[in-house]
């Protein structure tokens, strides 16, 4: 299933340039901080917990680019790139999170160490966050699997799959473990405007992978819940607050509201590197607003006239009050999330059971 | 504000090719029944209103071509036109509606008319409907312009507007009144995947008509609502059921649903013309399902991978009991709508106080 949107080798950064899928399947390497910033901020990589890799081996790029003299400059240099990288994009919580672990690693370096020795461990930490992140996807994947039965047809929306991460995705993880499981299902993939990304990855990975996938428009989903051919909705994020608001992908929150309206369950899929446990709740996660030309020129064929106003936000925010469970790698949480979030935001720590199902 | 998207002079028939919009404002002639069935098929001309005025002037078009030699060849003849332009699209029934007034001319024509006499009863028939469609732009308008107070937000779906009508269009009517009334209000415009009537036509209209209007993608439109952005929903309508089931494009149901949940009023506009007096409701309303290559490859550029599945029904329709109000050219008609649009389907008869605000 995976398709490896990040790999590092031989201390080369390469990713699979998304924004030339599905036509071309096409590997970029990146060996400037700036080609990792612009890489995450033009999407040739994207999905919550592959911009964390990414970034985080980012980290290793951009400080073999400076080549700091001293120890101390060495940590310093770290924080600068990481501080760099953290501009890219506001909304998926995961980068900050994969940047903060390399920072620390700087920080607990001894003031000794040689470049060597620091660029070691910090290659030890982003290849921990891919080697999890691989896992994760596993766990979350198995957590959830359950709740696809036979026949059932399922609804996703933009990419919360192998190509947004390590491993084998969130939400895709779930509907590749189901298929692994020898069910029979339907998937539904909202194209995802404005970029896409449910028409040209999502569709490409679920057909490479043989899972039969239906493309609708974003605006057909209520009728297709209305035609009885949903059973349940289940979609990633970028960024969950402790009390289970998520902000994922701009048309979430819309599917969530049609979902209850039909009686449909809705479920998010994260790892607990998408908890953001400084939030409360959702209204402070900051939601990125994207170019105009997104929308009125997409891939620079243009479809709109000059001179009209264009509001383009890429993410919105889904109460916790319309999400039926989160499926995370230590199982599915039931609502009311914050104890169970509080607990999943203690890091490395196993849940309890009685708070999972 | 009218753009005539349909025009008839001299015995030319000629619209507004709207798939080249906002690009280019171009004028094609049709020539033959095959070319008006055509320009009706692929949206050159769209747009219910639109669509029945074009196949009135389709059928003299028809007529014209085959030359029949005796009266009675000659109502056979337009019974065939009729015919075969009404297989064009199956949901707008103002198609239908158009065109049985065509074959009513016909039939009721002296068996010793002259190709002549024939031609001109069924000219000024069809000049007729183009006409009324003018005249109930504006009685729509004026109905509706209450609605839209100063400093409103107004989300509208598709184009109802003066280029899908012979006149000002419907929801469009209801704006361009309001905003000639000299009110300010904020107009979001859903771009309408996937043939982007939104983006391509209503930006265009109204951006032309000096209105402010921002354009967004199908999937924001829950995110603006929940940003107290939008105080009203006006859209027009394909077919109403008597109970006031609306067919409309695709999307309009979710955009309903939406509505109700965050306490926006939902209008339809739309001529008499529209309602379909046969229907008690709206499950029997044909849903027209379109080429997959709509969605898989806009303007001929491939988004999708090849060899998936792809659902692209081109409308769908809002039970009554999402919409708050019918506007027509008598009036903004209340819930229940059995009784005012049974009225409304007697032609001509202008509705009692009793039924209308």
């Amino acid at each position: 299933v995976s398709c490896e949107p990040v790999t590092w080798a031989d201390g080369t950064l390469r990713i699979i340039d998304q924004t030339r899928l599905p036509r071309e399947l096409i590997y970029v390497e990146l060996p400037t901080a700036a080609s990792v910033w612009d890489a995450i901020k033009t999407l040739q990589v994207r999905g919550a917990p592959a911009i964390g890799v990414c970034a985080a081996f980012g980290v290793l790029v951009g400080l073999r680019e400076t080549a700091p003299a001293t120890a101390g400059d060495r940590v310093r240099a770290v924080h600068q790139v990481a501080d760099y990288l953290g501009t890219s994009r506001p909304t998926a919580v995961n980068l900050f999170w994969a940047l903060d672990r390399m920072r620390r690693v700087a920080d607990a370096a001894d003031t000794g160490d040689t470049a060597e020795a620091l660029g070691a461990a910090l290659e030890r930490e982003a290849c921990a966050i891919l080697a999890e992140d691989i896992e994760l996807g596993h766990r979350i994947g198995a957590a959830g699997a359950a709740l696809i039965r036979e026949g059932a047809g399922v609804l996703t929306h933009c990419n919360a799959g192998a190509l947004a991460t390590g491993g084998a995705g969130t939400a895709l993880a779930v509907i590749y473990h189901a298929h692994v499981a020898g069910r029979r299902f339907q998937v539904y993939a909202d194209e995802t405007r404005p970029l896409l990304q449910g028409a040209r990855l999502t569709a490409w990975e679920l057909h490479r992978a043989g899972i039969p996938v239906t493309l609708i428009c974003d605006n057909m989903a209520a009728q297709v819940m209305r035609e009885g051919r949903i059973d349940l909705v289940i979609v990633g994020a970028d960024r969950v607050a402790r009390n289970g608001d998520a902000a994922n992908k701009i048309g979430t929150y819309g599917l969530a509201v049609l979902a209850r309206a039909h009686g449909i369950p809705f479920y998010i899929a994260i790892p607990s590197s998408t908890l953001d446990p400084a939030l409360n709740d959702g209204t402070g996660i900051p939601i990125e607003q994207r170019a105009e030309e997104e929308i009125t020129a997409p891939f620079g064929y243009p479809i709109a006239p000059e001179g009209i106003g264009v509001y383009n936000p890429a993410f919105d925010v889904t109460p916790a009050s319309l999400i039926t469970g989160i499926i995370t790698e230590h199982g599915i949480m039931d609502p009311p999330f914050t104890d169970s979030l509080c607990q999943l935001g203690t890091a490395g720590t196993q849940l309890s059971g009685a708070v999972l199902r």
